[in-house]
């Protein structure tokens, strides 16, 4: 497929007029003007760049993607409710089934935003493989480790479960999956699965992935158990940071953290939607950046965002921040964008990912400049992040096969999905009903 | 037309099944079961409702609609630099066809996420009504005053301007468009001309629009300016609020503020996305709300926001507060969406409109379940606020007539609008270059 004459964001994030970039199988062929392309024949379609934008793929550096079956069930509920009463009775029903076309669903809602990978953390992580390996997507998939002293904890069940999905999937579809491992969080483990977890995952050589200090009561609650160490000090010491780390939330994080963050390469999550929407709070994403962490943007999960729209994410980072520092310079859409792209490719450990370059994955998304929303274009770049509402996406390209194109999803039977999910949700009402 | 087996939310916010809606000329003639339809014909067109929800037309609060034309132009700047050095210079090069074509886009994106009226301050308000005329839009149109002592005011070009913009289009387009007044705010005027502003809305007996608050400078200035006074204060001893108002922004008032506006009735527009990405602070509308304050959501313009997308306000309003306060079970998704129908039509001063009733008028918009980020649907409201985009739209209604959908704007010749928007853009760039 070859961009005739497109805007495109490159890998400075300067907006560049009339480029023509060219994939070459899964990978970007090119990136030039178009009197500079050397064969003009052979690329396939060629797709006129008129009042199109071309931007890098985006990365979703947390999601639980198969909660799009919760989407809008519980709300309005104080976290210990929500989590009590409906979240995990729901999710005791789920059969793999249900996670396979839950997860399709959210692989669907991804492509339609732009978004050609997320990095999930859930159960029944069969059926989320399926799932990515059938549609195209790619996902750094982990399966949450929660519990207690199972010691010897490389025995348990759940590990077991862990080095066979890594045996059976990482680096599969042409390197689209990779297994990470995750601690789900310091409060829901012992400091021994914590530790069994960090060695095993170095071991495997694979990237970890944690939830740290959510909430303000998570925080505390850790420094109360662990001799005033915070959850970050904590996993740290277990030595999650030690293989290539995702950090979801930090809403808490102190500056100490955030220097344990930056030491150790850990990639912070944020997930500005999601923090407001549990009242969580909101992370201090400006000193994280300041001392050099890399940033991420996640939507966290349908039943607490309540969608997976990676532009709204863009435009909460870039604006939310200015409000609670009083500072309207601070994150500039340059910044959003990258935390949203080559940071996130970058926390997957997926070097030639997340921008517009020769040699690169092609990843791309396009971008319709034509609505009522998207004009004038003083700057495409500040309209993309300050005025897209994600709608605007009209392509959506993973590892140069398109996934997504007005309205329709090729690799995906989205009526057979849709129907699916729709079933899935109404015999786990039933049988919850009936309890 | 006649939407028939739909979805809707109804007038207490409940969200029903299976309801038939029929419009007969510019009023909502039915709302019932098919069944208990009288007379099955002469309704026009028929709308099956299967995977479609009818919801009210949505009301923006607060806003300056032509300031489409400043969509991304100045970014990232403090706000004296934005202003100074961006805002005052483009729009000192405005003409009224600039405005004409500017203010055309902006509706045209307004109907296209649902919004089918605006309450706006800003100037050449000669082109913005007859934009609106032509449009078919809805509009609470004002003339933003500011300015010196220029007494007698009543003799000023400003009042003039007024008067006869009052004269020429109150209640025209069938009550579409309404004049208001506006004091544009405390800081920039002068109590002789808040009080004259005060005294002539009143003997016209037009609504009152004012800029309240906004920012912590003008609040902390406006107090040292006139005794410890604040804005809501000031402008209440001026008698602004006398009339029907609108007090936009009220970022930083006080309780007595508060009550204030509900004594008086006055509505707070709140303008969450723009208060965030200004880095002015956010609303305190939960005080607000346990006071009995109107509420209402406003974009404010596209230079601060910078779309017109009611369903982020709606979103944002509905997520933000939770977070800042803590307690996530406040503000719900039918008081959200209240804010932005009922509320809003209710400061307008239209009685009639702002709910799916019959005999109110057939302001409506149908919003597309079958997207992935709809789906599953638990329930509708929830899915409507927390989850939709404002690109689910795909029909706005409004005083019974089609004015978007799928699309294309009926009345709106969108590529002239476009080529015109960015003649403007580009000559105003040309003009300021030169100097």
């Amino acid at each position: 497929m070859l961009f005739k004459n497109i805007c495109m964001i490159d890998p400075s994030f300067e907006v560049i007029e009339n480029v023509t970039v060219g994939v070459k199988g899964d990978t970007i062929g090119y990136v030039g003007p178009w009197d500079g392309l050397p064969d003009k024949r052979g690329w396939g379609e060629v797709i006129d760049g008129d009042m199109k934008l071309l931007i890098p793929g985006l990365y979703n550096s947390h999601g639980h993607t198969p909660m799009t079956l919760l989407r809008g069930y519980g709300e309005n509920l104080s976290l210990h409710d929500w989590l009590a009463m409906k979240i995990f009775p729901f999710e005791d029903k789920l059969t793999p089934d249900d996670v396979y076309f839950a997860t399709l669903l959210g692989i669907a809602e991804m492509l339609r935003f732009g978004t050609v990978s997320v990095t999930d953390m859930y159960m029944l992580c069969d059926s989320m493989a399926r799932a990515v390996l059938d549609s195209g997507f790619k996902c750094n998939l982990s399966r949450a480790i929660t519990g207690g002293d199972e010691v010897p904890y490389y025995k348990s069940d759940k590990y077991q479960d862990v080095e066979a999905l890594a045996g059976k999937y990482h680096l599969s579809g042409n390197g689209r999956l990779r297994i990470d491992m995750s601690l789900h969080a310091e409060y829901t483990s012992t400091p021994a699965i914590a530790k069994a977890v960090a060695d095993h995952c170095l071991s495997l050589g694979l990237n970890a992935h944690v939830h740290v200090s959510e909430t303000r009561f998570e925080h505390e609650e850790c420094k109360t158990r662990h001799e005033g160490r915070t959850p970050a000090r904590y996993l740290a010491d277990a030595g999650i940071f030690e293989s290539p780390a995702t950090a979801a939330h930090c809403v808490w994080v102190e500056d100490d953290d955030l220097d344990i963050l930056a030491s150790k390469g850990v990639t912070l999550a944020a997930n500005p939607v999601s923090n407001l929407k549990l009242a969580s709070g909101v992370c201090p994403v400006h000193k994280a950046m300041a001392k050099g962490v890399n940033i991420g943007l996640g939507t966290d999960s349908a039943a607490s965002n309540n969608n997976l729209n990676l532009f709204e994410e863009m435009k909460l980072h870039a604006i939310l921040h200015k409000a609670t520092t009083g500072d309207p310079t601070l994150i500039t859409p340059a910044q959003s964008l990258a935390c949203a792209t080559i940071n996130g490719a970058r926390a997957q450990g997926r070097k030639d990912c997340g921008s517009v370059s020769p040699g690169f994955k092609a990843d791309l998304v396009i971008v319709d400049l034509s609505s009522p929303n998207m004009s004038p274009c003083h700057n495409a770049l500040n309209n993309l992040v300050y005025s897209a509402t994600g709608g605007e996406v009209i392509l959506t390209m993973v590892d140069g096969k398109v996934l997504y194109r007005d309205g329709a999803w090729p690799t995906i039977d989205m009526d057979l999905v849709l129907r699916q999910v729709e079933s899935s949700r109404r015999r786990i009402l039933r049988e919850l009903a009936s309890h």
